[in-house]
């Protein structure tokens, strides 16, 4: 059986996550602690990151976009890239732009200092720099709707790889409850289009250990609530 | 004619540029300072960094992963990635190898303190951070030394992707002669083939003004130079 290593809160491995439940392939999930470098995860994954995906005849392969492509080759309906060369760099611009971009200003921000700096026994959050996460989310949540407002999913008329991207990150901050879901209509609604699909449901019964999530993490309904806060 | 937007001393502009000449793709370079911000560049890519792609109908893409898998997909032959899926994956797992984490714990600390902090017009370097990245080279050295005894080049038989994309970052390293060259002779003679090809010649012509290169950056037989320094 394929395996994917990976952590319940990283938005790289939900992204991956997503992807194998929309194309219909079966995986167990082994978490792994990262930073306890463990020798045998080390010698798989030299970068020492997750995800990393083994296949069932013992291929390793690592970096969530180096797997997702690979999905999409070996499996390649449904398409997540698109149909044209045109489409697929889009799609790859957005995913770039979620992962890196929206990774370093916001999730990093936030999740790094309430979860990850938790888990390896660090300090306590630094509130500076969640504030910061917290300023830049709004900029992700603005260009999301603007997206939407233009096309149907972020990259184009199907649901794709930029849609996983971005909604990995999300999830993960909507866990803490940090998203303002109220002042971001349009993002929220293209977000409950995501969270509403079948592949999005593993990631919503993740709970970790003495961090619940918010409550209306897994409410599928969550509009309708996040529309009467302040 | 295809442009591209771009700055000299840019890894990822680099990585664009070797690609574009190997695939025998005629372009014409365009400078732009991205830190002026731009609108009409902000308007062809939001997120306000180089290189950005403009085909000759007009088409606009960004980021330069985008960018080399859309040259890959409209002009197939050399091809850049491999063979085979899992070969691929491999090219893929390199290149981010280099462009994220090579970039993070290296380039960027040397280049950002030492070149972008000067044409941005800010304070002189911190030397505590180029010493960081002075330090980190060496781990990346050491890998391609290891990739290199075990596969003709970085990702298997055939010059790719992952050889662009560890050349680029070292060559913008190189500029400013802080490559430990010779205590690292794997990688220095890996690096000797790739600095020998056509497509890497315009990259040795880079001249930044108030900035010359090191006595080594342009000659191609700097080996036996690097080989007597301490």
């Amino acid at each position: 059986m394929r395996e994917l290593y990976h952590l319940p809160l990283s938005p790289f491995c939900r992204k991956v996550r997503i992807a194998l439940k929309e194309k219909g392939l079966r995986f167990a999930l082994k978490t792994e602690r990262v930073w306890e470098r463990r020798e045998a995860f080390l010698a798989m994954n030299p970068a020492g990151t997750v995800p990393v995906l083994v296949e069932a005849d013992g291929a390793v392969l690592a970096d969530s976009r180096a797997i997702v492509e690979y999905l999409e080759e070996i499996r390649p309906r449904p398409g997540f890239l698109g149909e044209t060369s045109a489409l697929r760099a889009e799609t790859r611009r957005l995913v770039a732009w979620f992962d890196e971009k929206m990774y370093a200003e916001a999730t990093r921000n936030i999740l790094g200092e309430k979860v990850q700096k938790r888990y390896r026994g660090r300090t306590g959050p630094d509130s500076g720099t969640v504030r910061a996460g917290l300023a830049n989310i709004r900029v992700h949540l603005d260009y999301i709707a603007w997206l939407v407002e233009r096309r149907v999913w972020l990259a184009g008329d199907s649901f794709g790889l930029a849609d996983m991207a971005a909604a990995a990150q999300l999830s993960c901050i909507d866990y803490l409850g940090d998203v303002p879901w109220s002042r971001h209509e349009g993002a929220r609604d293209w977000y409950a289009r995501v969270k509403s699909r079948p592949s999005f449901r593993s990631l919503l019964d993740d709970r970790l250990p003495g961090l619940p999530p918010a409550s209306h993490y897994d409410d599928l309904d969550f509009r309708a609530e996040a529309a009467i806060r302040p």
